[in-house]
C-alpha cells in the first residue's frame, strides 16, 4: 500500500535476521513504506518465503530482488555483512538517498582501531565524514540532520546506555570497567553455519567467546564511553536478548541513591528507556520484542562498585528497531512512530 | 490516551497470560482504550508491574483494581477461569456493555456435555440464548450483533479451521476423524503451579494427557464440526504455539489436488487464514506474534487419508487475538484493526 | 584399558551424533573394549575434540582415524550414512569381524522397498541373508547366532514396542493404525546443515514433516508389524527423545483392562521395556539417558481405539544403546550389561 | 541387590534434585548400596515415582519412608534443606554412622558469617569441629579420615576451582576479583514454586539475581580462597550447568603463558579436572551428566586480567557426584569409582 506522503523505502539484506524484523516492523510502520526487498538467497520469491511470519502482509507479497538491482526507495536499508555498506554508499548518497546501515562500517571512526579489529580496510574518508552514529540517546540532534546513519552494535547499545550516564555523572572511576554479556543466538545471524548454532549443540548449553577484549565490540563501546573496558560476550540457548551485566568501579562516597537517581534522571525523558526500580533488575523476556532497554542498578558495598544490568532485544533496539527509531528522527517523525508497542511475554 | 470517538474497555483478569495478550495487543490498536484492568493477584500495582514488558506504555502505567470493581468499560473482555463470566455477565449486559468471555462458559451449546466436561452446572438459558460462538470465519455475520461473546478455546481454533471447510465439500467420510495436537506450555495458564510446568521438568520433555478422547476441546470441536473426533493433546517445550495435526479419512476418489482447491477456495478471502502451498506445512514459529492460521494439506495415498496440519499462536489467535478479531467485528471496525502485523521470527 | 578378556571393537562414524553414544556408552563398558574410532573429520585427533564430554576418559584419548582405516577390532560398528556398510561388511565379515550396522542398509527385507524408499540400489542378497534385524524384544534368539545386525530406526523402535504386542495378542483390527511420532532434533544427526536445524529456527518451533506415509522408517514399521500405518514424523524443540502416539483401532469388545494386560504380560520379563500403570503416561523425560522404553495405554471408548504412548530416547534406545543391547546378546553377556543406569532427571 | 561387601547407605531427601541424582549414580555404583530412600512428599511410593527414569532400578523399586524414619545405612546422604542436618548430626555420629550434607549447615566456619548470610543460629560447635569441606581437589587428605562431611556449594565448586591455583601460585593480586556466574534452572531445587521457575517465564529469558554480592555462595567462596570476591549469579533458561566467568586481576608480569602452565600443572592428576587447551573454552555441554570440571584460561592484556572460566554440572560435581567423590575417599575406594564415564552429548 503506497500512500502518496509515505516515504518509499528498499530493505538490502532482506532475508537476514536483522533485514526481517526491519520487514516486519516497517510494515506496521505509519510513514515508512517498504517497496523493495533485496535478498540473493530469495531472488525471484515473495518474502514471505524468506520469512513466514509476514505471509499475508504487503511486503510479505513483495518479490524479492537480487541486491545487483538498483534501489528504489528514497530510504535505505542496508542490512549486508561488513564492507558492504562502505561500497555502495557514495553512489546512493550521491543519488539523493539516505542510508541507515546495521553493518559496523560507519561505526568506528578511528581507521586504524577498524583495521585492527575488522582486518581489512576501513570506509573512506569522504564517506566517514557523513556518517552519524545512531544512537538517538547520545546523539539524537545528529541523526535528525543525517543522510548516513551508522547503527549502532546490540551489545554495544545495551553496554553503552548502561554505562555513558554513570559516567558522564562522574560517578564512576572510569578504569576497572567489566562488562559480562550474554546474548541469544540469533545474534550471529542467519547465514551462519557453525556447529554451535545448531539446535542439538548449542540447547541446553552456555558458552563464552571472544575472551580476552578482542570482540569487535570492544572499540566501539570505548568509542562511546571514552574509556577503557574489558567486554566478554557469551552465547545463551535463547533465541533473542542481550543482557549486559557491567561491573562499574564507583568514586569514593558514591551511594546507590545517588547514583540511582542519577541514572533515572539521565533517562526521564527517553520514550524507549526504563531504569527500573531499585532492587529490580531486568530479565530479557521483558524487552523481548520490544524497542526498549530496561536498566536496574545495584551496588556492592565491599568493593564500592556500582552494577548496571541493561536488557535488550537484540535484534530490534539492538538492530532493525534502533534502525526505525533513527529513521522516524531523519524524518521528523515522532521518535516512537511503529515502536511503541509492548513486550511479548511470556 | 483517550479520545473521544474510542471504544472504552475493561479488561478483568488482566494478569493472566491471555488477559495481558489482550492488554498488550490493544494498547496499540487505534480504537479500543483500555480504561481498566482488573486483577487480584496485581491490585494495587502498575499494570507493568504483572507484565513487565508493558512498561513505558499507557497500559502499562493503569494501576490493577480487584476484579470486585465496577468494570467502567463498555466492552469488557473476562479473562478469567471458568465459572466467573456465568455470574457476572447477566448484570453487565442490563448495564448496556458488551462481552467477549475467553472461558469455556458459554462455548457449549448443550448443558449435558458441560456438565460432563466441566463438572459443574453450566450457564443459564437466559444467557446462553445471547451466547455466540465467535470463531469468526465459521459465524461471521452473528458476531456482528453479539453482545455476548464466546470466544473459542485454543486447540478448538486450530483443529476446527483445518477439518470444517473439507467435510463442509464433503470430501470427508466424518468418521475416523483423529486431531493429534500439540501445545505450547504457556496454553496452561500463568496460575498453575503443577511441577509438569517448571521449566527444569518441562524443558527437554514432550508429555501427552487427556488421553481417550476426555479433554475438554473435544466437544467443542465436535460441535463445530457436526461429527466425532478423538482428540489427543500434548505440551511441547516451548512458550507458545499450537500444531493440529488431523487425521481425516477422505471419500472415495478424493484427491489432494482436488482437496487443495477447495480448502484454499474456502480461505480466500480470510484475512487471517494462510493455506501454505502443496507440499509445505507450517512450524508453530511461522504464526508467533499473529493472529494467523497457517494450514498444510497433505495426503496418504495408501489409505486414503488427509492430512491437514493447522498452527497458530495459543495466545494470540487461540485466545487475546481472536478476541480483539471479534470486538473489532462487533464494533463495525475493519476486522484486522491492531492485528495485522506480520510474525516475529526468529 | 585392555584386558585380554575385553571384546576389541571399532566405531566407524565416531564423531556423529550415534556414534559418539557408542563411544560414551562403550567407554563405561566392561566387556567391550574400543580400540579404534574412525571419522574423517575428526582424523588425527583425539576423540574427545569430537565430543568435548570425553574428555579424561580412555576412548577420548583415542585419535581419531579416517574411516579408510583397516578396522582393528573384533567388533564393529558402523554409524555412517545409508550406502555405507554395504559396500564393506562382506569384507569385514570375510575377515571374521562381527558388524552392527546402525544405518538402513540391512533393515529391510524387500528390496523394491528399499529402492522406493532410499532412491538407491539394496544390499546385495549374499549380505541380507547373513542380515539380522535386531530388535531383541522381537528377534532376541536370532541375534544370538547373528554376525550382522540391521539396528532398527528410531522411530521404529518405539513404534513397534507400543504396537506389536496388541497385534500379536488380536487385540487390534490391523487397519486404520495411525502413528504420530514427534522426535528431539538430534534425530537429524551431526552433519546437517538444513536451516531448520539451527537453534534460532528450531527453538520454539514445531513442525512436521514426511507427510503422507513417506517417510523411511515407514516401511521399516509395517515390516515389523505385517499390517499397513500412516506414520508421521514431528520436529520437537527439545535435543533428545521421541514420544510415538499410536491410535490403534481395536477389536471388538477390546477393554482398556485387557489390554493393558495382555501388553503388561508381554513384556513382564524385558529388562528395557516398563509398562505404565494404568493412567500414566510417559514423557521423553522419563527416559533421557537409558536404554529404555516406556509405554502407556489408554483408550477412546467413542472409537474403539486404544492409544498406545511409547517413549524412548532416540540416541540410545533408538540407536547406539539398542546397538550395544544386541553386541551384549551377540557374544553371551548379561543383556543389561553397560545399560542398566536410571535416567538423567530432570 | 545387597551383597555383603557394599556399604549400605541411605538417602534422606531423596525426591529432591541432587537426592535423586544421588540415587541415579548410587544405584550403579559397584561398592554402595542403597538401602533407603526417604522424601516425606513420596512416603509410601516406590523411588520410581519421584523420579520416572528410574523405573526398573533396583533403587527404583525401593519404597521411600518418612524422613522421620530411623537411617537404616551405614552412609547418610543428607539432601535436605539447610537447618536440618545440625539436627540429626550429632545422634548418627553417635551412632556410628557416617554423614554426608549437601546443604549450607557446616560450610562455614564463621558463626557469624553463617548468621548474616542465612538469617539463623549455625551448627553448634560440638560439630562443626568434626565438619570437613569436601572438596577433594582442595582438602583431600581431611576428607579422608573424615565423618562428617559439608559437601560445597555449586557455585562455590565451579568458582574456587577455577581461581584457586591461580592464586596460590601467586599470579593474582588477590583484590579486585568479580565471578560472573550463570546456572541453569535446577540448582533451584525441585520444592520452588516462583513463578520465575515455571517454564513459560523462565524460558527465553535470563535474569541476573543476588545484585551486589549478597548471595549466601559469596562467603563460602570468599573462605576457600582467602580473598574477597565480587559474585553475581545468573539464570539461564536451561536445565542444568554452570558457567563461572572469573575476572582475575594479575600481578605484573604475568603472562598466559605462565599462568595456564602453572593452572595446567595443578591439576595434572586430577581425575575430575581438565584444563582445555590454550583459546578453548567449555561450554556447560562439555560437562553435562558428569562429575568434571572444565577450566578455560584466556588474558586480557589491555588491563591484565586473567580470565578463568569454569564449567561444571550443578547437579553432579556441583552436588551429588562430589559427594559421591567424597564417600569414595571416605571409603579408601578408587576416587573416580562409579564417577568415571564420560558426559551425555549432545
Amino acid at each position: 500500500m503506497v500512500l502518496e506522503a509515505m516515504i518509499s523505502t528498499t530493505i538490502v539484506g532482506a532475508s537476514g535476521y536483522g533485514g526481517g524484523e526491519l520487514a516486519r516492523i516497517l510494515d506496521s510502520h505509519p510513514e515508512f513504506d517498504v517497496v523493495q526487498v533485496l535478498s540473493n538467497t530469495f531472488a525471484g520469491k515473495p518474502f514471505a518465503a524468506a520469512f513466514n511470519g509476514m505471509y499475508g502482509t504487503s511486503t510479505g507479497d513483495l518479490i524479492c530482488a537480487p541486491t545487483s538491482d538498483e534501489p528504489a526507495g528514497d530510504l535505505i536499508f542496508l542490512a549486508q555483512e561488513s564492507g558492504y555498506a562502505m561500497k555502495v554508499a557514495t553512489e546512493y548518497l550521491a543519488a539523493g538517498k539516505r542510508i541507515i546501515d546495521l553493518s559496523a562500517d560507519f561505526r568506528l571512526t578511528s581507521p586504524d582501531i577498524y583495521r585492527t579489529y575488522y582486518k581489512s580496510e576501513p570506509a573512506p574518508t569522504s564517506l566517514m565524514e557523513h556518517a552519524v552514529y545512531g544512537m538517538p540517546e547520545l546523539f539524537r540532534s545528529k541523526v535528525k540532520d543525517a543522510r548516513l546513519i551508522a547503527n549502532p552494535g546490540c551489545y554495544v547499545t545495551a553496554s553503552t546506555l548502561a554505562i555513558k550516564p554513570l559516567l558522564d555523572a562522574d560517578l564512576l572511576i572510569g578504569c576497572g570497567i567489566i562488562i559480562d554479556a550474554k546474548s541469544g543466538i540469533s545474534g550471529a545471524g542467519r547465514s551462519r553455519n557453525d556447529a554451535i548454532y545448531k539446535y542439538s549443540e548449542a540447547n541446553e548449553s552456555l558458552r563464552v567467546y571472544g575472551v580476552g577484549g578482542v570482540h569487535r565490540h570492544t572499540p566501539e563501546i570505548e568509542q562511546n564511553l571514552g574509556v577503557r573496558v574489558l567486554f566478554t560476550p557469551h552465547l545463551v540457548p535463547m533465541t533473542r536478548g542481550i543482557l549486559a551485566t557491567c561491573y562499574l568501579p564507583a568514586m569514593d562516597g558514591v551511594t546507590l541513591h545517588a547514583a540511582y537517581e542519577s541514572l533515572a534522571a539521565a533517562y526521564a525523558n527517553e520514550p524507549f528507556v526504563t531504569v527500573r526500580p531499585v532492587g529490580e533488575y531486568p530479565s530479557t523476556k521483558d524487552v523481548a520484542g520490544t524497542n526498549r532497554v530496561h536498566i536496574g542498578l545495584g551496588f556492592a558495598q565491599a568493593s564500592s562498585t556500582l552494577i548496571a544490568v541493561a536488557a535488550i532485544d537484540n535484534l530490534i533496539k539492538g538492530a532493525a528497531g534502533q534502525a526505525i527509531q533513527n529513521a522516524n528522527i531523519m524524518y521528523g517523525l515522532p521518535e516512537t512512530l511503529g515502536l511503541a508497542h509492548g513486550g511479548i511475554w511470556p
